[in-house]
């Protein structure tokens, strides 16, 4: 019964929670609990659910001073980049109450029986439905948009599946709170108690991942931890989807003209990307590929400019503090690695560390310096010719982001650049720095692992196919339809017959009640 | 260098292909050759791969007489029935050309820049672009539509994915002479040589899936099976999507009142549907739930008589004969087991085995007992009242399908049975039988593992989802987007600035050519 306890990152303090790691038992009966809320939510349907998410909203913004205040006592964050992540928490649950209300997400459609070239067939109606109660593991370095209240929860409750939590040790009273907040709003619109819980402790959320009636997993990390719960995973007799997020180096190339036209306005993006955040975010640029110009040379000292007055960020805990420190020492002293500029070294106590931009010899790129380093450090590499930069461009492993600067106009970016920036990503960011994800339907957050698992988001409202599964009835009487696939509904796209109708559209054709 | 041999289900005699089995340095060569198709199958367009999945079925129609007649010698499944299938492999190739010009599957999505409750946002685009080379593992059961021309080939190529197939070692020179018909469609319309490919033997698969630019892997047999490339899979660096479609025992249910109004009618389909193709079909129903009274009798009399006379069908090969007679021999020897009726016994040599129908006091099922056995094999339980028949369905692990024959009208059917169906199963059958899969858009073929991994389909449209994952570009010049994301594009159904518009709709506005 391990005590939980709640870090200042400004002083290294820890103070108690009152909580402690919740041990199996517990954890069975909170699962216990979900699903009996899963039949729950499924059954109010899609406008209660968005009633209850706008609830969720409602009432984070109503404990918002608390939950920014204790958010940046665990976090160091800032209460503006904290009033700006719960805004976009908020945001986010509110834009699934409008997935709801749209229902295009149901992929609803409806064959009815007939003729084929290859015989009779039934009437089939398809739609998805909710997965079951999942798991969710929250970020570090998102105490609120990637945590309890964050996106693979408001995209599973939308869906219709209940949400565990694990908690993060990295902000345990910000998650209490939030998950009190959620849980007396969800009581508000009459939800039952197992529609949001929490657990604390990593012997906990492996209990939960093994646990028979966790149907899917959202988890937001690195790729050590990603990789222990798959293990744990794979010890299951049965195979339920993994969503990790995990890691990117999240590559930037700047061409040769857009070097020549724009090196100030680059640099000071660059810099100020990367260093975001102490460079504690998922999207974080963390190599840079600059041509071996005199342009790029000026884009080189523009940067070392901007990093140089930087300040020392306080990272967020002494793990990813550690991590840093270690790690920024080992690339500095690789091979054909030197430093292009420092930013002002830490003073006193707790996660502080100092913001570093590398240069590295592009023949010598290795797979350590090609990796993410969490935190407030850039590698800069300098190609001759497109050949160099697609080589090394091909070693990278995958990223949830790739950017690309060009001239305006660009007369000679190479197709073969883009296609290796595609090929590697999930988003392709063109002259403009890829922090800052916006929560919309075209955004995709997401690419070949490690970034993710390939196949889905975990921003914007295609998050939700995540957490469903499609289902079919053949032949069904009316009665045991769901209302958006009988005939009459028509407040939601379907595919009838092969066609698309968009809502409004008529089609009165029902089979026989019986 | 094993060489491959093929036998016939019929005499059990084997003889050479030809073809020994593909060395791992071959696979390589194989794999390369696809990654270059990929960039050619994509680029090509969907028009073009319309075209190539046209070519690939006339092909195949084409050697129709071939084709059937060689794979009726390697599986003795009967030419009417491999015809028929053939159609159906042929029909789907053909579907998925309408799903390329239909387009809505690439779920092209614009958000223009502007301003958003959470601040300015940049111009996002979103799609789903092809994964890459897929290794496909056909089945024992389906030559052809679930085989290297199948479902899965044909949904990967669609995708714009290459396609590198698993020859079953049931049917080689079936597999053989299918992939030479599509290689020379393939050709005929200018698609590169690794479009579509095969490798014989196990370890060839294993090499194959280990492989780091294989990017899918689409598999339907066996849950052993399954497991192995599952494990096999787990050895990656990385994490790719695993399509299993494994099995199910394919529950059916018989309400008092549907026994009391159709018992002749029942008893007929469901000896067909078991019986069918010797019971060898993913959908077979493995265990009928009927209530225990006299008109339930009367079903198992009516069943008893359907299943006496039936002859002993020819397996598909030796492991699935073995496996057949030493599970039906421990399963009818399992306390509160026994044997109903029995088939014909089988004369002479080759795969033949006896049909039976089993009845199974409900109290005493077990694991093994609700397990499926692969084969011409039913288990009958006899249920008293709800509660009886919920806990039952309760224990089965998930299936394809599940079955509800009701009264008509249907007076007394509990809702709790109903979801008890709903929870185990993918797709949900009135008054019908799981076997038959019709290939159309609302169609549903996969479930909780063991029956697949919860979230996609096998058969119908929506199995290219499978190998299609989703890219952003941020900010992209109209020259970077791909011709469905750019404004006047209007052949495809989109979602722009967050509402759908059916192709023909008018939308006029593009981010400046730069």
């Amino acid at each position: 019964m391990t005590e939980v306890l709640s870090t200042n990152p400004r002083t290294g303090t820890a103070v108690h929670t009152g909580q402690r790691n919740t041990s199996p038992t517990e954890v069975d009966a909170i699962v216990r609990l979900a699903r009996t809320a899963a039949v729950d939510l499924e059954r109010g349907g899609r406008a209660w659910r968005a009633e209850l998410l706008e609830a969720m909203a409602a009432g984070l913004e109503t404990s918002r001073a608390d939950i920014v205040s204790i958010a940046d006592e665990e976090t160091a964050l800032g209460e503006a980049r904290l009033n700006g992540e719960l805004t976009r928490t908020c945001y986010q649950l509110r834009l699934f109450a409008e997935v709801l209300a749209d229902g295009a997400y149901l992929e609803a459609t409806i064959d009815h029986a007939g003729d084929t070239p290859m015989g009779p067939r039934p009437d089939l109606r398809r739609m998805l439905l909710p997965l079951g109660p999942v798991a969710v593991f929250g970020a570090s370095n998102f105490p609120l948009a990637f945590s309890v209240p964050g996106g693979d929860t408001a995209s599973a409750l939308a869906a219709g599946c209940p949400v565990i939590a694990k908690v993060h040790e990295s902000h345990p009273r910000t998650s209490e709170l939030c998950a009190n907040t959620l849980r007396a709003a969800a009581a508000s619109v009459g939800a039952l108690e197992g529609t949001i819980s929490v657990v604390y402790g990593r012997s906990a959320g492996i209990h939960l991942v093994s646990h028979p009636d966790i149907t899917a997993v959202g988890f937001t990390g690195s790729v050590a931890t990603g990789r222990a719960l798959l293990a744990a995973l794979n010890t299951r007799p049965d195979s339920i989807p993994f969503y990790g997020e995990l890691s990117g180096v999240n590559p930037l190339v700047v061409t040769e003209h857009a070097a020549e036209q724009r090196p100030a306005e680059i640099a000071a993006g660059l810099a100020g990307s990367y260093l975001l955040g102490g460079g504690q975010f998922c999207t974080k640029p963390g190599i840079a590929f600059l041509p071996a110009t005199p342009a790029g040379d000026q884009l080189v000292e523009d940067l070392r400019g901007s990093v140089t007055p930087a300040e020392a960020p306080v990272l967020l805990n002494e793990n990813i503090r550690s991590s840093f420190v270690d790690g920024s020492a080992r690339l500095r002293n690789m091979p054909g690695t030197r430093v292009l500029a420092e930013g002002l070294a830490p003073e006193g106590t707790g996660f502080a560390v100092q913001p570093m931009l590398l240069g590295v010899e592009i023949g010598q790129l290795t797979d350590e310096l090609t990796e993410e380093c969490f935190g407030p450090l850039l590698v800069v590499a300098r190609y001759r010719d497109t050949a160099e930069l697609t080589s090394a461009l091909a070693r990278l492993a995958p990223s949830l982001t790739a950017t690309i600067h060009t001239g305006i106009p660009e007369p000679g970016l190479p197709a073969e650049v883009l296609d290796a920036l595609r090929d590697t990503a999930g988003r392709l960011i063109f002259n403009g720095f890829p922090t800052g994800v916006a929560v919309t339907w075209a955004q995709h957050h997401g690419g070949r692992w490690p970034s993710s698992n390939s196949l889905h988001t975990s921003v914007g409202p295609t998050a939700i196919r995540r957490f469903l599964r499609p289902f079919a009835w053949q032949d069904a009487p009316r009665w045991a339809l769901p209302n958006e696939l009988r005939d009459e509904e028509q407040d939601i796209v379907r595919r009838v017959d092969g066609t698309l109708h968009l809502p409004g559209s008529t089609m009165k054709e029902n089979p026989g009640d019986q």
